[in-house]
This record gives structure tokens, C-alpha cells and sequence, in this order.
């Protein structure tokens, strides 16, 4: 009887300030959809991370037609899907769920949505020799990310060395051995000469996170740099970067795409992402709350 | 970030066809409110009507705002709530749920809805004898409703005898002795022929039950007749009653002021009643579904 309507929602800890619900809802208005995005924070609702599964079960009951997912329940809900898409099982996250049919099937857009942010903001970059700096949950994306999109190898840089090798080994077995490896930060000014780009994936430069991810003389107009951080868009190694001459990227282009194929996974329907690349720029300019998450998953 | 939006649903049997998604959204439409009415029916989702708590518990959870409840929870539900409102109190039934900080709060807009619309379309009727057929969930929603309004007296009748004695023992137990009597269906001539008016409440004249609950020779002129049934809006009685000389009310007022009032406790929002009329003249003439249940629980 009622006209065809989308209820999604974003399971993950202190997710008060996310974008994701204006992101989707904008672009869903334009198209003329009865569409609504909530916010299932595990913080209020005083739960550990692990009751993702009884809350993914109950979304499906209460007919939901999707979710996203975020820190820290990225792993944790794999264990309560019913299938995994190619992109989400490779990298053993899920940041999007849709159910269908009573299935419930694992995506991960943080991939996708970096992949067609680079590939639309940074087209003719070279990608023999890319350094990585993060290896959290985002890290992990944006390099399955740069792989696929062709990079000959990834250089994995963290301060926790063990997250760092375990990211390039994973790589190495997806990719093929000698795609990636782990690299110490002590080396970074090397790592940093010697490469074609570095792909920022830490929270420095979030406003509870201010300043830069490595001195800014390790800069060189010969790199480019990409961020994943877009709260703000204009970060200070960005703005840094940009002074010096390197092409940047900034992070508003993934957390658009990927909501933007989150949308395309939960309606069917094309999102316009040169209008959602206007609302997010929009949106970051808000104040941003201290400490805050992002649906991206720079925390993890 | 985002707008201010509005996440209802409906739990119940055979929920399918219900207008209430329709009736809600249409006016949250037209007052320019993102609002969502999800149908939650408990034999797709293969539970027991028991499952009702883990349902309202799972809603309050995932951001829904308030529920409407039928049959068959609307008692089962009382137990998994945090307060009662004095008319589903006084009713012993809940069809529809608020969540008010975390709190569920019942309330029952069956009762509130069926006293405005017979305040409304038969506002200069006569009260002091009044015949109620069937003694359902909806029966016992409108026996308060027509007591609320003074009714002087209410005969309750119903073909199962133990079911018209309950029901008549709550409303002198709630408005006093001597305001309610169980009535048997072979004495309905004499009770309607000393009668002001008759409440019909039983699924007689919907699609699945079609005719009259009682022979046409019954009506007679200074009898008023109010109907539950509200698909078809034109059920056989009150096209014979109107025959006769009867005044009538349909089923459509009770149906659309117990959403209204529902409308009203969900968003805070003053529903606007007479454009919810027009709707539901347009949706009820909508092809039924054969055996369809209703939200105003006339098949309780």
C-alpha cells in the first residue's frame, strides 16, 4: 500500500557525530526516496561489541533493509552473516551488510569507496611504490584498496609492528608475495624518498588528533598524498603537502564513495556522487566533536 | 546532523495489508516530517505472539520511536512495558507503544479513536441504551470508548456467553455498577428494538465475512448504527441501516483518529484528521485482501 521506503542504520561506538545519516538521507531526498538512516550506538545502548549479532538479527526482524558497520565491529559481525562479498571476505571486514531475502550478506564499501575516490581524484598517479601509514581497520581497506587498483608495492608503516607485519602478510597472500611488506617507522624518511605516493590512514590531523603524521621535510613534489581523515577535509598535511607541490587526495572522496555504494547496495538505485561530494563538503565544515569516530574507520 | 525524523512500526498477525504505513506516512508527508512505518508481522517471522517483548525491546533498541501493537499482543505486550497510560490501563490493552527516554509507555488509541470519531460523526446521538455486538479486542476498545463518552448503559453481547459476562464485569468494575450487562445473541430482537444504538464489532461485512451479523428486519429508524469494520467503508449493514432511515457512522473515523491519535503521540506533531479521511475513503477502496486483519483489532 505505502510506497516503496529504505530504513538503514550504522551499528559501531560513539557514532553520535557520523555523517553516514545526512550523507544517505540528502542524496535519497533528491531521488525522491522515502529513506531513513539511524544511528545504533553500542555506547548508549550499553552492550559490548560482541551483541552486533543480536542486533544485525533484530534489524533484519524489524525490517531493515541494510546497515553499516563500524569500529569496533568491523571482524565481529562476520560471524553472524550469511555470505561475504569478494572485496569483504579478502579483507575480513564488513562495513556494510544488506539483507536479502532474509540473508544477511557482508560488503565492504571502505574498499570500493577509496578505490573510486583515487581512481576519480588521482587518475594518472603512479603506483610502483606506495607507503601506507596505518595499518587499523582503515589501513587495512585503503591498502586492499591500492593493490587492486594496481599499486606494485605497499610498504606498511604502524607503531605497533606486529599490526603492521600482519597487514602485509595478509596482503601478500590475497595479492601474491612481494606486493607488500611491513616497514618501521625509523625509516620512514627512506621509505618516504624513495616512493611515488603515501596513503595517510592514521587519526592525526583530526581535530582530537591535530597536527602531522611525520615531519613535514619528509615531503617532496615527487609524492603524492592521499588521506582518508575528512574532519576536517583541508588537514594539516594536506595543506602542508599542497604547499610543497605534491597532488593530494583528501578523505571526503572515500567516505562519499563509500557511502555512496553502501546506498547503491541498500536501494538498487545510482547515487550521484558529484552531489554527495557537495554535501560532504558541506557537512565536514561543521564543528566536529572532540574525539569523534568516522564511519570510514580511521579509529580502528 | 540530520533531520529530525520518525521510525514507527506495526506488530501483529497477518499484517500485510494494513493501511496504517499508508495513513501515517501520507501525513507525515504532507507536515514535511522524514517518517518511516515498517510492518513487523510475527508469521513471516515465524514467533509466537509471546515473542511481542523481544520485539518491542529490539525496536527500542534500533531507534524506532513508538510501535502500534494488534492482534493477537495487545495483552501480551503490557508486560514488557514501563507504564501504562490510563486508557490502556483501564482496558487491560496496548495498541500503541511510546518510547519516551529509553521507557516504553502503552497507550490505547483504539478507545481514544472510536470516542472521536463518534464525537465527530454522530456527535447529537442518544446514549442512555446502547447494544455492543461482539466482545473482542476491538468490542472491549469500544465498550470503554462508549462509556467514556457517557453512554448510560452498554448490553454486550457476543455469541461466546463467557466472553460478553467478562467484558461487561471489567466496565462496571471500571465505571461502575450497573453501567454493563452481558445480553445473548436469541434476545438481540427485544434488545435492539428498546435500543438508541448499536456498536458493531465483529468481522461480519468484511471481504472474508461478508452479510449482516444480524437480520435486516432488526434496524428500525431510531436506531443509530457505528461501525468497526472499515474495509469495505460501505460494509451491508450500514447500506441497510441507511435504507432504513438509520443514522450511521463508519468504520473509517475509528480506523483513521486511533492513527491520528497514534501520529500524534509518536512525533508530538497535531495530525491533520480530514485529510486522513480523504485518505482512507481512497486507500479502503483499495482491493481488499480476503481474510485481512485490521489495526483497529477486529479480529480480537
Amino acid at each position: 500500500m505505502a510506497q516503496e521506503s529504505f530504513l538503514v542504520g550504522l551499528i559501531g561506538s560513539g557514532i553520535g557525530p557520523s555523517l553516514s545519516p545526512a550523507l544517505h538521507e540528502r542524496e535519497a531526498d533528491r531521488q525522491g526516496l522515502r529513506y531513513l538512516y539511524r544511528l545504533i550506538d553500542i555506547d548508549t545502548l550499553g552492550v559490548t561489541p560482541d551483541a552486533v549479532g543480536d542486533l544485525v538479527r533484530a534489524a533484519r526482524d524489524l525490517g531493515f533493509d541494510g546497515l553499516n558497520i563500524t569500529h569496533p565491529c568491523k571482524q565481529l559481525v562476520i560471524g553472524h552473516l550469511d555470505a561475504l562479498a569478494p572485496q569483504a571476505e579478502a579483507l575480513g571486514a564488513v562495513n556494510t551488510v544488506v539483507f536479502e531475502d532474509g540473508r544477511a550478506i557482508g560488503h565492504n564499501t571502505d574498499v570500493t569507496g577509496f578505490a573510486a575516490s583515487f581512481a576519480r581524484g588521482l587518475p594518472d598517479a603512479p603506483l610502483d611504490r606506495v607507503v601506507q601509514l596505518g595499518a587499523g581497520g582503515a589501513g587495512a581497506a585503503v591498502a586492499h584498496a591500492a593493490l587492486t587498483l594496481g599499486a606494485g608495492h605497499v610498504t606498511v608503516v604502524d607503531p605497533l609492528p606486529d599490526r603492521a607485519s600482519d597487514l602485509a602478510a595478509a596482503l601478500n597472500r590475497h595479492f601474491g608475495e612481494g606486493r607488500a611488506a611491513a616497514g618501521s617507522p625509523d625509516r620512514l624518511a627512506s621509505l618516504l624518498a624513495g616512493a611515488d605516493g603515501v596513503v595517510h590512514a592514521t587519526p592525526t590531523g583530526m581535530a582530537a588528533h591535530p597536527g602531522l603524521p611525520f615531519p613535514a621535510g619528509l615531503l617532496h613534489p615527487g609524492l603524492w598524498v592521499a588521506e582518508v581523515v575528512y574532519r576536517p577535509l583541508e588537514t594539516e598535511l594536506l595543506r602542508t603537502a599542497r604547499a610543497v607541490g605534491c597532488p593530494t587526495l583528501d578523505g571526503g572522496g572515500m567516505a562519499v564513495f563509500q557511502a555512496a555504494d553502501a546506498f547503491r547496495l541498500f536501494t538498487g538505485r545510482e547515487p550521484d556522487s558529484t552531489r554527495m561530494l557537495a554535501d560532504i563538503a558541506e557537512l565536514a565544515a561543521g564543528t566536529p566533536a572532540a574525539g569523534e569516530s568516522d564511519a570510514a574507520g580511521v579509529r580502528g
